[in-house]
């Protein structure tokens, strides 16, 4: 039933690019038929440019915390490669520093580059995916399209040491429910993904890389290309049947 | 790489049967190439006659809220299909009569049996399937088995009129939440899976069947095939991104 | 405005009875004016004994687990007390030997009887409770009557080796949510309190004893004197501004 | 136990001021002894001006989502009245015109507002309230102080067109949540207390009124007054039994 999907061109936007998550998603899209774009804010990192050689990935120069960046985005993206059918938010947003930081140490102005580079610019990508998916024709799924929200352990829970974290996912997963319960009905799949684990590197050919060069992932960090599979199975669920969160953790992990 | 997994044997047992989420599991998963049985306390249904015949399907008598019963019911699984890498509880146990009725007008014997159809079984089903899955070897996925326990949304909420359903519901879930905590670690994928609609039935030839005869699955109910993709999803999730909890809902419902 | 609550008479069932929560709410509810019962299984402890004879609290013998236990407690303390206006369920019914249990060692006689003593026995109690309290007249808080089921933080998470009594928590937490959306707009308060910890005893002179003789309470368990004046609060709670689930944990814990 | 609470002189902190709860907890707190201040961006209205004639509340000019103005507004009550011991964070943040809203209608800069105004001026009061109540002594119950997070039900649930509204609160409920964590074993007590319902007005002379002239607080709008007495309890709650999250809606609402 999935399979016949392809009838309706699928085009894939995964804004946040790195050699996690983001890699293993562009691959595994571009492998399944996809037209794929990256967005990041710095398009000269190595596997980027891996990704365009090797894979004919689209790459765009994007600031998603800031609205005229994002709208610029969604227009070279319909333009060169279509409307979007799966959109991926793949932004953490954690400012260097902010991490472990007592409440009484955090610095204000940090705390607020978070909720925007997280939270903030979740809100402009989820808003700029429904309002092109809203003209787009159903699917074979009974879809308009797919948004999901790449979320962290902070949005189950709030940990010490990190009450800027802990804002910026809790208030991610919020945008995600509201948008799901007023989307959902009208065709647009919502998802929000937390993942309770660090998430490790995949190499280009596709052997697992720890972020430490020469390792290898661990049993308690997730491997991105399983998370990617998960993501394609959101995009391909009958509507039917949706499901709007699934937390990931690795085996060994403590929840 | 979730293909290779048939290089061990799968054996699926569904405990629970009827024409809509059980007969669509053993279809899928006799399609995939396991082994499936399906335990219920009526075997002369016509949808297991069909499973048994079509799909060459083992059939077995049992009442899951017994020990001695669950007891057997693995021991002749063991023997004629093998140990099982795969366990689905299937049963939401609910006694007729019991749903709808205000607190004060539920009738005490009925409250104990939905507690023991539901919630005890849904324990001695996991408990005997921990026990043998904790001898499995370890599979291309990283696991020695999977334990699915399908659950209703009475699980994340307590509705008025419904407090037996309620209980069961919520004991289920706390119980395989704490399943996953213990298990998770040593190997075995437990998982709960709410599902917040009524689920459709499906004919033997594919085609959906609302439950009323002549009519079909409508918007605001699941379909038990997507449902089924979702548990074949589960059991073939890599141990280092295991799901826990998803809850899967038509696009349409209110929550 | 709560003071002159005792316009009508308060009438206190409190179920479970010990050395612990139990005794402290005796004490309070009896020193604010309510005539006050306790029902045990076993009467002939002295903790149970002093506090009939130092605080004329009636002491009930009862099988909460048992349906005809429950009905004859009703009527005896409505005959000899009157009518309850705030019952408590204080009993986590957690049978010897099957906490810390892996769940394959658990023996199936004792999950049962642990849902039975826990989570039925709240059914039970509630379902009398409500059917008295529905033809309670309205008091100053704009109440019929207050239902509070005492509960453990196994409520809100499931440990490992605990599968039973996190089934029977969570099955407890939700009756207590069914009960309450069903009953709280009929004017009876139905709360839901999760102790995050051990709770300590206190002595018959006030001066907290820890459960070892000689030893105090100490920072990581939970002062019953202090949970009793939260249940005294939710009974007095205006009905403009009910509180259902409160959370209790001593500042150390860790959550 | 409570009342000899008084040996420590309380200072209260109430940020945002208007007729509704921040009005019932500055003659609440006043009328228990404690010194009170009340900050918000406008002093002008008939309300504070009451406050400050009839009751000898301080009020303090500061616009909460500023680093600066929240120094100096601590820095004055500080000077004026000293370290505070309670300090109630009561500002939604909504930004008028932002509620209602379908997600691809909002505007962003009303969305950043939301979140300024609301989670980030959390923050900022969450934080030096931290600092300062640090070097407090442990008082009678043994705390070091108070912190109270107003919230709504958006904190509890994503609901559909009010995605700004969704983030922000959620946002303010992982804050809590991570200082609750980080400071609770430190000796501060933190509470996010969501208000599943609109607040209604009282007059000066404590009668009720509803937020059309003329009418009365009607059964499904909770009354501020109970509100206020609830941030009391929590405050002299011993540290052996602290509640972090107390959710309370009127008896007639759906939830």
């Amino acid at each position: 039933m999935s399979q016949s999907k392809a009838s309706v061109r699928d085009v894939a936007l995964i804004v946040g690019g790195g050699p996690g998550l983001s890699a293993s998603c562009a691959r595994l899209f571009s492998r399944n038929g996809m037209q794929v774009g990256v967005a990041a804010r710095n398009l000269y990192k190595p596997v980027l440019q891996d990704l365009a050689k090797g894979h004919g990935i689209k790459l765009y120069a994007c600031d998603a915390s800031r609205p005229e960046s994002v709208e610029l985005l969604f227009q070279n993206v319909v333009r060169e490669l279509g409307t979007p059918t799966l959109v991926v938010h793949n932004i953490d947003g954690r400012v260097a520093g902010i991490f472990g930081k007592a409440i009484i140490e955090a610095e204000p102005s940090m705390v607020l580059d978070t909720l925007r580079g997280s939270a903030f610019s979740a809100f402009l990508i989820g808003q700029h995916a429904a309002r092109l998916m809203l003209d787009n024709k159903i699917d074979v799924n009974g879809a308009r399209g797919t948004i999901i929200f790449t979320n962290a352990s902070a949005a189950l829970k709030g940990f010490p040491k990190s009450g800027a974290f802990a804002m910026a996912c809790h208030a991610k997963a919020g945008l995600a429910q509201s948008m799901a319960r007023e989307l959902m009905p009208k065709g647009i799949h919502v998802a929000n993904v937390p993942i309770d684990a660090a998430i490790g590197w995949k190499q280009e050919d596709g052997t697992r890389a720890h972020r430490v060069a020469g390792t290898t992932i661990d049993d308690n960090m997730a491997d991105p290309d399983c998370i990617a599979e998960v993501y394609l199975q959101l995009h391909r669920q009958q509507r039917s049947t949706w499901a709007f969160e699934v937390a990931l953790r690795p085996w060994t992990e403590k929840w």
